[in-house]
């Protein structure tokens, strides 16, 4: 591989994941993945320009914040690109009346949405609601109709909470796909228009920012995708065999935030 | 389409889906199809060879023939071709130790199979069993296996109770593939081994036989692929797009199997 040096040239902004990068969620607000906290306060003491970007759909912003502030991070929800008002957003656009298949934590984000008579079904990581019962609702109510929408908040597989890997909407998505023979929209990594509007909030190209993030698919390939570089992090979901991914190769393998953040402040532009 | 006559010429033997074309399951043991008990005596009474092959995974057979009995059919155990003995018998030939993500009421098929320290996963049609804590077993145990093996029994994307349309084993069986990148082994319709087997065990040859089922891909479209011939229901799941289906066609569509077995007797050779 290229020396770091050339591998970094030109970086002006960094998108930052948050589970997995930032901290494991779990019991009682998940714990901070060590370094983290600091790796943060100085990347965005630097010049760098810093945007957290996140498929969290269990959680709105102002919970997922508040968590992280408790842990330490220095972050406030403006700073947040987050799948939920991404969604609203092409709700409200496109007139749709959504059935949510979502867990309660993220329910305020569709606080002003009209969910009466639905016409679409949003998904997103529902965890334990995603019983039996509920997937049959939001899979009779796509029966029902004559063009069925169902939208994504990402497309994960699975992420890692401290006890353990943990399901991630994606199988979820895939399960309705596949009963009534539909694509969903994906809103969230690894879309284009997202990572576009978190480089947007930031006033940053594609080619002059990196991703760092702990799904080899989802972040870094996306992100590549984009025409961002990408760091993948040996945190979270990481797993050895992502080194080797048939299809996905990093910019550069780091073993955590803190590392990453060592190497970017090392080589970009002073 | 070809007259009757020439479609059936030369059938000795008939395959028989149970759900959708014998009855309609749902509370209180489900609900007979107008004329299908009488429907059943009738081809018992002729000289065409008779199976029922089924992909139900929520009831044992014992279970499962008891219901129908008290409906009104005359069917028993020994009559019926059914996934879970299928799939016990390559758990037992493969030394294979399940997690069972199954319904209770099946659980029984699996008495004689050693589950301690799984090493592959079972799905089957769960219903409410199908829990996220459930789901993320099966993908935990899967996740930590070297070469993971997940049988699924049957890939049915719903089917129809008297309450409604639910969802089948088959969009839980994508949701684990996805989530863990592999694919499924099924056992049970489509799959040609489970039709051969249905086939062995009333000594009729593919060519010489015709299933009849509501499932346009599972029963027709497999059924064909094995060189049978088959019939769709207008009952149970069956909906209008399916008699223009872009991949499979029916040999012939019958409001019922009262329809269906008035031509047979028929049009065969007495």
């Amino acid at each position: 591989m290229a020396p770091w040096g050339e591998r970094l040239a030109g970086v002006r902004g960094v998108l930052l994941d948050i589970s997995g990068v930032l901290y494991d969620s779990g019991a009682g607000g998940g714990t901070a993945i060590a370094g983290s906290v600091e790796a943060v306060a100085r990347l965005k003491g630097s010049r760098l320009k810093v945007r957290f970007c996140t498929n969290e759909s269990q959680k709105s912003r102002a919970e997922l914040v508040g968590q992280l502030r408790r842990l330490g991070f220095d972050i406030s929800e403006g700073e947040v690109t987050a799948p939920a008002p991404a969604a609203c957003q092409i709700l409200k656009e496109r007139g749709l009346r959504p059935y949510l298949l979502i867990h309660d934590g993220v329910r305020s984000e569709f606080g002003q949405i009209d969910t009466s008579n639905p016409n679409c079904v949003v998904i997103a990581d529902a965890g334990e609601s995603f019983s039996y019962q509920n997937m049959n609702n939001a899979f009779q109510v796509l029966m029902e109709l004559e063009n069925p929408v169902l939208i994504s908040l990402g497309k994960g597989r699975y992420y890692k909470e401290t006890s353990g890997l943990m399901l991630d909407v994606g199988p979820y998505m895939k399960a309705l796909e596949y009963a009534c023979g539909i694509k969903a929209e994906v809103v969230g990594k690894p879309s284009p228009e997202f990572f576009k509007s978190a480089l947007q909030a930031i006033g940053v190209e594609a080619h002059q920012a990196v991703m760092i993030g702990d799904d080899i698919v989802g972040d870094v390939g996306g992100a590549q995708r984009c025409g961002m570089r990408a760091l993948q992090v040996r945190t979270g979901k990481f797993r050895p065999s992502d080194e080797h991914h048939p299809e996905v190769k990093a910019d550069g393998y780091v073993d955590n935030l803190a590392e990453a953040v060592d190497l970017l402040l090392q080589h970009t532009d002073k």
